[in-house]
């Protein structure tokens, strides 16, 4: 390969972002991605990280190692300020970096639909940092319960409620369903188990609505015989910290509401209104972003609509990997002056686990649930995670929580103030 | 077992905290646990958390799993405001715990000898989060000496200086050295490897005071084999940020300054002077605090000096553990109402790392270091792990960054500000 001096600069280290990378080994580009974190992480097992099944070391990967071996690449820890397009520079807090091509690779963030206090007083859970303190927080919840003398108070702790029905929501409603089920009567025995109650609240008629309708029914069912409430076409309409109120008028006193009900594009200033769709950017097939030729724009942060998908394309892995992958070819062709192919979407099936044993998988052919597609769900989520060791350490925290029921992974990292948990959230 | 409502009362968690719980599982009072974290700390295992071989999972354990089967055992996390002696009581941030026996095993804290400065600036690692705040500080030096063009700031963020030559100070020294030889050049092929440099600064004579002169003598030449400048007879007078002064008057340019320089008694509020010895408790041969009969004090917060040690035993995990179970004894005695026992330290010899294939060993009956030592310090440490857990996935990592000379677990999960960096700790 020859020395160059031509750039392309790719924003943001999330699944589209390090597959176009490593797709990018062999062009005569430099290669450099800008991340805010120096780590790139399996979103999909945030949920195991905040109920205590694995370690957050497990889930996140430093680029730097990821990237040991590709002479083309480099890896820049910065905060993005704002893309400078008439110049072909992006601006950062560790200074400017001229592109010949960008893509903008920055993903999604929590949406809450504009409802400050839900902002407030709920809990989200799309980094790291994020799911240790959702870990951090649901332990200190059974320490108040213990504490506290009065058992209205006790029951507001214990009552844990999830918003939103899509596999974040199912899985993290799973997860703390066996946190009930195997943990709390072992390890909190002065507690009554039957306090501690999971709520799951669904906009919709369905959870899983990207799935079959029969995933969705048996996912429901699942998580019902785990011990969850779940309740469909509910939307959570406030949360003030101890009461949850749905738009039935109804109302849940709850000191913790896990936010999974919905994403939004993470925009980067600097690109005209023009550009953009909403929380993300208009791009054509080639996921070129509207009004340049060489921006583009993958993943969550790029609603490419389609023929196949005439109302973009799901907000999914699977989707981001492959327009990753799809366009890095695209660079290629256009470096020998090929002409450019459009993206088409190959949708090889989704899956979600519930919880032991219990997983629903849709493929093209067939669709499933049970201990088989738990155990698929299993295999390709260790086989998809970054790193042989994070592979080897999984697999033995998943054979040793399965045979132990338990979850060993329960540091409290950040500080418990009895007093200030009382205050806070009480009701009075 | 009959039922009791006699209460023993331990504060603290640590080495003697958990061993004296476990010992007391067959006596007939109500035994409770207080420490103001929820997990146990494996502490000679912290700096290879800071380093990023081990993850934090590893070396900390839940209180609840630990006692899970213990009867009369339970749990409470609490912050420790006062001991009430005369009404046999403590008082906590979540209320008051009366007690029929007081156990304090407080253990010890950073000692900055009354440098205020250097308390400020640099790094202590007696917990797991400075461990982890340590890890991402080291990582984010090098992002910031590749970031900036100063070549004399790139050379201060750069070099480590490490205070102290006990074992914590040899080890981290030690990790810090194959950080530079075998990390640093794959991970930062744009940074000169020469640039990183380690000192390791002891204000004895020789590094590991309480080994024998031929071991202390083969850490030095292991870690300087490894790179690492060892200075001796020298001190730490100063540090404000940016530069270390030492007792010669020489000054050491450098934002990272590691202070395992020494510690001391942690102390509860409450009892009279006359029971303390400077920042410790005044003990008896039975561990009783002086002027009570049923207040005792074990490990390192208590310095009982007896005829084989007249100036304190050394304060060190063994001499925690074999108190905690010798006092255990005692009370159990008590209980039967037969004669207590006086403690004696049997020393089963001791050890301490350097890096990789190199570690140094005291035996009453022999002395060695190199391979087999290294062996052997790695196996003791995986046995003394708590739970089966993190002895697998301790020994699958080590295993893994052994043969792949990496240390994958890197992840900065705290804020990293360019700007700040450089201000707050520039020369200027």
């Amino acid at each position: 390969m020859t020395a160059t001096n031509k750039k392309i600069l790719i924003l943001g280290g999330g699944f589209a972002g390090i597959a176009i990378a490593k797709a990018l080994r062999n062009i005569d580009y430099n290669v450099t991605l800008l991340d805010r974190n120096n780590y790139h992480t399996f979103q999909p097992l945030l949920y195991q990280v905040a109920s205590g099944g694995l370690g957050a070391d497990a889930i996140g990967y430093p680029f730097r190692l990821i990237f040991r071996n590709q002479k083309n690449f480099s890896f820049r820890m910065a905060d993005v300020k704002a893309i400078v397009p008439d110049e072909n520079y992006v601006e950062t807090n560790i200074g400017n970096f001229p592109y010949d091509h960008l893509i903008i690779a920055t993903g999604s963030t929590t949406n809450y639909f504009g409802m400050k206090e839900v902002e407030k007083w709920s809990m989200p859970m799309k980094t790291i940092p994020e799911a240790l303190d959702l870990r951090s927080d649901i332990l200190q919840e059974f320490e108040f319960a213990h504490y506290t003398k009065d058992a209205k108070e006790r029951a507001r702790h214990m009552t844990f409620l999830v918003v939103g029905g899509g596999p974040t929501g199912v899985e993290t409603a799973g997860a703390l369903a066996e946190f009930k089920n195997f943990v709390l009567p072992h390890d909190y025995p002065e507690l009554d188990k039957e306090l501690m109650k999971v709520y799951l609240a669904e906009a919709g008629p369905r959870l899983l609505a990207g799935m079959s309708e029969k995933s969705s029914e048996k996912a429901r069912v699942y998580l019902e015989q785990f011990g969850v409430k779940v309740l469909l076409n509910t939307a959570v309409t406030n949360y003030d910290g101890s009461t949850a109120t749905l738009n039935s008028g109804e109302e849940i006193p709850t000191s913790t509401v896990i936010w999974s009900a919905g994403v939004k594009g993470q925009l980067v200033n600097g690109l005209p209104k023009e550009s953009l769709s909403g929380s993300r950017y208009k791009v054509d097939l080639f996921n070129r972003v509207d009004g340049y030729d060489n921006i583009y724009a993958i993943g969550d942060v790029a609603p490419m609509s389609s023929d196949d998908y005439p109302r973009g394309h799901p907000m999914v892995a699977p989707v981001a990997v492959q327009q990753a992958t799809h366009l890095a070819a695209n660079l290629k062709r256009q470096s020998k002056g090929q002409a450019m192919k459009i993206f088409r979407y190959r949708d090889k099936g989704s899956m979600a686990t519930v919880g032991r044993n219990k997983a629903v998988v849709d493929l093209s052919f067939a669709s499933f649930g049970g201990f088989f597609a738990w155990l698929i769900w299993m295999f390709l989520h260790l086989m998809l995670l970054v790193g042989f060791r994070n592979r080897v350490v999984t697999f033995i925290d998943w054979t040793w929580n399965y045979f132990s029921y338990e979850r060993a992974l329960r540091l409290i990292v950040r500080t418990f103030d009895a007093e200030e948990m009382a205050e806070k959230r009480s009701v009075g």
